[in-house]
């Protein structure tokens, strides 16, 4: 079988991991030819790819990034697009079948591809913000946390040496797992979550709860987060969609309110793209290696149109529809188990 | 309620993020009482103990070992034991119940206080080793992974500017777990565990063909791996008996072997108690804070002779009985998958 | 003799380093008594302190901040300051020296207190840019110099997967230091300090440059460097200055300029507190807890109005003017030797 | 010009960065040639050389390890070498002049081949051990303080976890640079160096006195210590010599020893290679990128058989007799100054 490979949207530690398990694994159990479709479903719509033999793939488990390049062109979109575009692309080359590494968006459009072009494809789950149902955690999020997590580490230090509130910033623009998973790995004082909106007095409270117990108050607030009350949040979002067209936000918002309300000097930290950048936690070259051998096994078993997915210790061939039939958001529970341990 | 905690048998990156969660959560959402025995069952046994308030375990979750101390006494051993010596130290101190966090022997002694003393007990699985059935991971394995990957990642440049091939020596007594992920995230060509005994033969094969393809050769071994060529075994095991009483030795037996069979000049390391100390990972954190709450919830639902384990994503309350009834070896499935990336 | 130690300004990972050393120094060679002025200066004038035995500065050497806390107070400043006021703390409670750990403005003010208050004053040099003369280097600086560094690994592989400029600030208000070392070690296309100003134009011939051979441009930029075309800086700035009330935002600028002149997608990361906070690096432990054994011994010598300093291998006692006599700034040499790897 | 480099000797984190830092210097500024021997000075004998381009070069900075290989094969040796070989494969090859990377031995021939031989050579210091006089510290000595300290970090929470003494062993064959530096920042009770010898009995003391004060005592040792009482080290080394072949070894023998005399549990950690590969350390990227610069700036002012060095915050030409006239052993006053932290 001749395979092509992709990476698509926002990239992520592990991408490379899954690259390698692949084409290790087509390689060796079944003498597979592979080839790095450059820039996402770019590389497909246009032809534009690279072979990919056991030699490429070398001490790629650990390297960040992805080799082939990413965008977040739709398959869908554009002139040249479409199921059509990407068989005429496959026919050409003699490729067999795709194994499409991507979020929410891509493994849509696999599904689509798959049921109205007919063509063979199979998807690996990527998700940095582990906002994908139908696996456990997918590849990426556990270096994120690890980042986060040292992040919050070294600002606790000069939070307490200077009497002042931290402010955290990371990841997280519909779900909080970054922001849940480190803040409770780090002894965040107050969690803030898309899921979750709080009130302005909340967060104070939590904050000053925390001031008056002799301690630095850290917040860790996901990207996506905020403000129930929404006048305020409004007024100060109106004034940063103005003048600020870069992501995040939340954290430069908050960190003034909450001085303003407690008075206690706050500062804000964005973690921003160090969180997706550099080599994997062993986790995630763990599980992306894993889910890299099991694509390609799927699709020798010709399970087309599904996806491999992490279910408790294993990797399940599961069907696309259930990764993609809704956000995995934190659950109630979870946000309660961190909350006891707030303020 | 009154609970005592207790940390036993070799210590584990995680053990204070389970004191604090397990504190936290009991004073906030109960208003309990905490004690902490110290070094162990010791320290019920002879009555030992500090009291644990919220501030004891500030800042606890990012720091390894255990603030309690941990020995190996066995409660059932020596003159003073038992569980009438037991029920005497809660009696006379007023303590309800013991939550105890310790591995296979811990968790039957556990059990057995239960069982037959009628002590009210919930026990927490910790085994840096994974070899717990019951619970999908423990706390301290993730840690102990990422440091052999990151040792991996070093021993990596350094064998390949040589020409040598390296052999390093991970824990893992009686299953290969840390070895199996470590050597899967970090590439080795070789990975040896106690469930899969090899022929010096096969392993020295692995080790040629990387040198074949002009790569520094890698093998991962877990303390407790054997060749299966008894005699051979033996005969070094014998020499070695004899001198060496430390621990371990697996890798020091393999690198002359391998030199000596393939003349690719072999090194070996060590990597020890390193495994086991210092700052948990942020996953190890987070899980071990969970067990901590959830115990103190197990408490307080009367859950008694049970333990709380990881199920996919959730924390559960299962029967200790699953826990000690059998290792939690690697699957042959799993080494299958691992050992397509060989040689 | 009874010594009394403090920090003061902007927390650098180190300083609890420097306390752990100077007591461990003085009680164990001389049997000296320690206290710690709480908040800096503060602690002086308001007469807040706390005894310091061995016990205290267990295990310092390794965590970030300081236990003492910090401030920007001057004891120059305010009603109660001045060097009556010091010297009627020091008085009243039998202390007899004090070692100053500060900046240039700390270190300008013991000159002071010692030359007119004739007060019994021994300075530690701090900072983390790094920009105090008569010092090879200060604690901190490595650090910091580290962590910037990891940033930049991890920028480059998100850089490289979507074929992005990356603009990395890092600390360095007058001086580049922090940018120059760190960029050297990350490979950075292009480095910029306040010490020398360019023009748009220039930065973006850089970036096509890296571009144009196939990569990913990396900018670091100090937060205090400014572009030298003064009426583009100054558009931005106003912009910039009426909403915008945090530090640092150079690299906020400088990414979409980048962009709109070159067409290449562009984004800021601002590392900001987190290059101050955490446990210190190998080499600032060993330089801070020297400074802080040599301080004790100039104490003994008598060595008033002196500060100890980094020469070479030696930790020497200089003059405090020589230290604030002028900035470290980046030699020319040491920019064109960077300069030569940009682009 | 036309120049090649070679590595020799055991590795060291930095090579690389020597090698990237020499090749872009050389092709920026002078429009240099270069190519890489393979193998140390083996490559140089025997004509096996590879082209090293700027895009050879690329992300070298960050990588351990040498791309070139090393080797200790000695130029003068064997059949093949000597100065006419040498100089035939230079003129062969059209190879205007060597830039040799290595320790003691590769410094100590460049001179000769220099001085007897007049060929074009170019030294850069490379010791990870810091045992090289002239520079003030070399490439690679940094990284592996950071190990080592991480390692005693790590270590010491397991220590006071059970109330053990942990012996830690670290490279340094006849000087104790890694020990002491790696000593004081991980805060060691006791730091054992080949320039040192100390009596068992002193060791216990120390150790003794630690858990006197109710902590787990550290011992940090160099691989070349020996005790100075000879006796019993004899009678140690003898066991030691006829059956364990590996190197070190000291660590091994001090555990059992500490824990006979003192009753104190004692564990044995020895550190490796681990010590020697991997990334380099911020620190060391810069000191490597600038040494490598440095040494084509001298070929290029033909300072031949000259080697370049650290002098304070500057690299500095020097005489290669200076560095291999004598040990860089650590002074007296340095041992002094860290003792007083022992025990």
């Amino acid at each position: 079988m001749k395979i092509g490979l992709l990476t698509s949207g926002g990239d992520c530690p592990g991408l490379n991991a899954v690259i390698r398990g692949a084409v290790l694994k087509g390689v060796i159990s079944h003498d597979a030819e592979f080839v790095g479709f450059r820039w996402g479903w770019r590389g497909v719509v246009e032809g534009d790819f690279m072979p990919l033999v056991r030699h490429d793939v070398r001490g790629l488990s650990k390297q960040g990034g992805t080799i082939l390049g990413s965008s977040r062109t739709n398959p869908y979109e554009g002139a040249g697009g479409g199921p059509e575009a990407i068989q005429r692309t496959l026919d050409e080359n003699g490729i067999d079948a795709i194994i499409a590494i991507g979020g929410e968006g891509t493994l849509t459009a696999a599904r689509r591809l798959h049921d109205e072009g007919g063509i063979n494809i199979v998807g690996v789950p990527k998700t940095i913000d582990n906002d994908l149902a139908a696996t456990d955690y997918s590849f990426g999020f556990d270096t994120a946390v690890e980042i986060a997590t040292e992040a919050i580490d070294r600002l606790r230090t000069t939070a307490e040496s200077h009497g002042r509130c931290m402010v955290l910033e990371v990841m997280g623009r519909h779900v909080g797992w970054i922001a849940l998973h480190s803040g409770m790995a780090g002894g965040a004082h107050a969690i803030l979550i898309p899921e979750q909106p709080q009130s302005i007095e909340q967060i104070c409270e939590w904050v000053e709860s925390v001031r008056d117990r002799g301690r630095a108050p850290l917040v860790v607030v996901a990207e996506g987060f905020h403000l129930d009350t929404m006048e305020e949040a409004h007024s100060h979002k109106g004034l940063d969609a103005f003048n600020r067209p870069r992501l995040g936000g939340i954290a430069e918002q908050l960190a003034p309110m909450i001085e303003a309300r407690t008075g206690i000097e706050s500062r804000d930290t964005v973690l921003g793209h160090i969180q997706r950048g550099g080599a994997p936690s062993a986790y995630d070259r763990v599980l992306a290696t894993r889910l890299g051998m099991a694509a390609v096994e799927a699709a020798y078993d010709g399970a087309w149109g599904s996806m491999v997915a992490l279910r408790g210790t294993d990797i399940e061939v599961v069907s696309i529809a259930e990764a993609t039939g809704g956000l995995n958001t934190v659950p109630q529970e979870r946000y309660d188990e961190a909350r006891i341990l707030f303020g």
